[in-house]
């Protein structure tokens, strides 16, 4: 009699919603190249048209203002590689330390190829940039920022950055701010009119979507470099053929994730503070990370001390309960996470942490699951760290 | 009572088979991030690297060879780009003058941006690269030349290139070749170790796939710079969260048109032929562009003398019949194709000039409702080109 398992890693991936999933298999049995002019390609081409005013609506933007990718991790490229080479000459992007590999790592390629100077800001020890941080930063030079890049809210601990007062400090300087909210939609109210930045991260597969699909927010008049050459899709900006599936699944989720945000919010918030409480009454000297109050709802993310983090996955993972040792993307690499290194954790203690992550499908039974086998794994894991 | 329409523009995109359709749509109700560690995403990964082995067995090349993209775009990006970055200080980047824009916009820009030298490689008439041709374009500064790209066959006029002799020049000079097999799979038989190439692109929807997917196959030992960073996906050489829906969805697609390539290479070799023969009779004044041998066998590609190419389109569009003016990329822009100005046609014979395209749901009725409605829309164009 197996239980199924309890799913704690919707920041890695969340269960699609079942109208992205019919809205996308619909799409499937169909057939049309959007860019064709013929009656089935312009059939699809409306389908791909209604999606970008169904997702510009639901996140307070005009239908020309977004661009679709291939997901997250390609937006993130096209915003931070496209802007830099758009505002050359200027060399100098402003990054906070505690960004998702996706924006780090085509900044580092910037400057270890491109010229680039890239700067990571600093974090407190709640893992949030502060505004004088970045204000500072830019006053050492203005002239010489090509761009700014500040996540919404961490993969990894869930904090929320003061979005809107470091996209007006950038404003102030007329330089593009980009934030990927990969994690924030669905979960806290997201508006790209009202946030004040200039290029805005979404992927489908964070909001009860598809994968392989997202989109980059862009302001009017931002144009960056193409990353991705070719046909000239997406007003030049994103070349390739639209995959009207999944973008077609991509509207029908963030359409329905926003709709339901606050409700969803407040129960997941209710929820997650439960599995805090829960877990710190049946591990004592657990530590929380993050902060405790400007965090996503759904997340959860804690030290573990003398645990080893992969050794209490496996363990939890081994009685149905399914969590992260941080970023799914790094997954398997041995290595303590840059964010909590970032916060001024020792590596010990980043080594020692886990996320548990909430989503659309979690029950209070999740969360039941976990304090049933939670002490006895972490007992168990701490035995194998002393070995 | 509305007949369906005839879909003779298979070569935009294809409808997707059952089999892709059912491996696709069976993913999308599972959850999992194919790098998490627990079992959810280990199961979503085994789904990932079956689809891997599928796909390279069908196409005669090793499973590590294997790199997942979101496309044939991507694919070519990444081949032209990241061998051209991986190999410098060599400039030159020799690509032949008829590739799609998704391999020609990325050299373009690597030579506007990036200091490389691109050299467009001549065709013959037939839109041919003479080895002879590549040979003496390599041996002007062999030590120069950072990589080669020669598309399988073409996407406009269906002429296939003699690329295991190409790739053999390339190779005596030690050069990395890259060929865009986007239209080859499923219509000719594809294996990338008999063909000596390096590095070959395909994508999902135009093999009875879907949207969104692609793969480029990279020979071992062959590391190009990456185009999308991040989470260090794909043995770090593309970034990006695994669409593992998607790859299911490419894998039964590729091995079903692979299985099925040489019975329906036949029955559509056959069926253009005829296409091209009651063209031939109801026009008589019909120029037939490409090779009259070499071409993909569901290929049909005419210039109409006195005709403008969108004109005719629409007009057999209202008839029920759908095609396409070139690549479906640049419809909507009134220009003449590069690849007939390639291959010395005229502005005139070019702008004339439509393309019909065969494939797995094309029937003799299709070809029917064309000959019904084709002299008709071709009188009709021609008044309106002479008024």
């Amino acid at each position: 009699m197996t239980r199924p398992s309890a799913y704690l890693d919707h920041a890695a991936t969340t269960p699609m919603l079942p109208e992205a999933i019919e809205a996308m298999t619909e799409q499937l049995k169909r057939v049309g190249n959007p860019s064709s002019l013929h009656a089935a390609g312009r059939q699809v081409r409306r389908v791909v048209e209604e999606s970008r005013e169904t997702i510009a609506d639901a996140l307070g933007a005009r239908p020309s203002e977004v661009v679709f990718t291939s997901g997250g991790t390609e937006a993130d490229n096209l915003a931070i590689k496209g802007l830099y080479w758009a505002r050359q000459p200027r060399r100098r992007v402003l990054i906070s330390s505690v960004e998702h590999h996706a924006a780090l790592d085509p900044a580092h390629w910037l400057a270890t190829s491109q010229g680039a100077e890239v700067e990571l800001l600093e974090v407190d020890p709640y893992g949030r940039v502060h505004p004088d941080t970045l204000r500072a930063a830019i006053e050492r030079d203005p002239g010489s920022v090509a761009m700014i890049s500040i996540m919404w809210a961490n993969n990894e601990v869930g904090t929320i950055q003061p979005v809107r007062v470091l996209a007006a400090i950038a404003r102030d300087h007329g330089i593009p701010f980009h934030t990927d909210a990969v994690q924030a939609i669905g979960q806290l109210p997201v508006s790209f009119a009202e946030s004040g930045a200039d290029a805005l991260t979404l992927t489908g597969h964070k909001v009860g979507g598809p994968m392989g699909v997202g989109a980059l927010l862009l302001a009017r008049g931002l144009t960056p470099v193409s990353v991705q050459h070719g046909g000239g899709q997406e007003r030049d900006v994103r070349s390739g053929t639209l995959d009207a599936p999944a973008i077609a699944g991509l509207a029908a989720a963030v359409s329905t994730a926003v709709k339901h945000q606050e409700t969803q919010s407040r129960r997941l918030t209710a929820l997650r503070d439960e599995l805090i409480e829960r877990v710190r009454q049946a591990v004592p000297d657990v530590i929380l990370n993050g902060d405790p109050a400007n965090r996503l709802p759904g997340n959860a993310h804690f030290s573990f001390p003398g645990c080893e983090g992969d050794a209490l996955l496996m363990l939890l993972d081994a009685k149905g309960v399914e969590c992260s040792t941080g970023s799914a993307c790094s997954a398997g690499v041995a290595q303590p996470s840059h964010v909590l290194l970032a916060m001024g954790a020792d590596a010990a203690a980043a080594r020692g942490s886990l996320r548990f992550t909430l989503g659309h499908t979690s029950t209070r039974e999740d969360v039941d699951r976990l304090i049933e086998v939670l002490p006895a794994a972490v007992e168990r894991a701490r035995r194998a760290g002393l070995s």
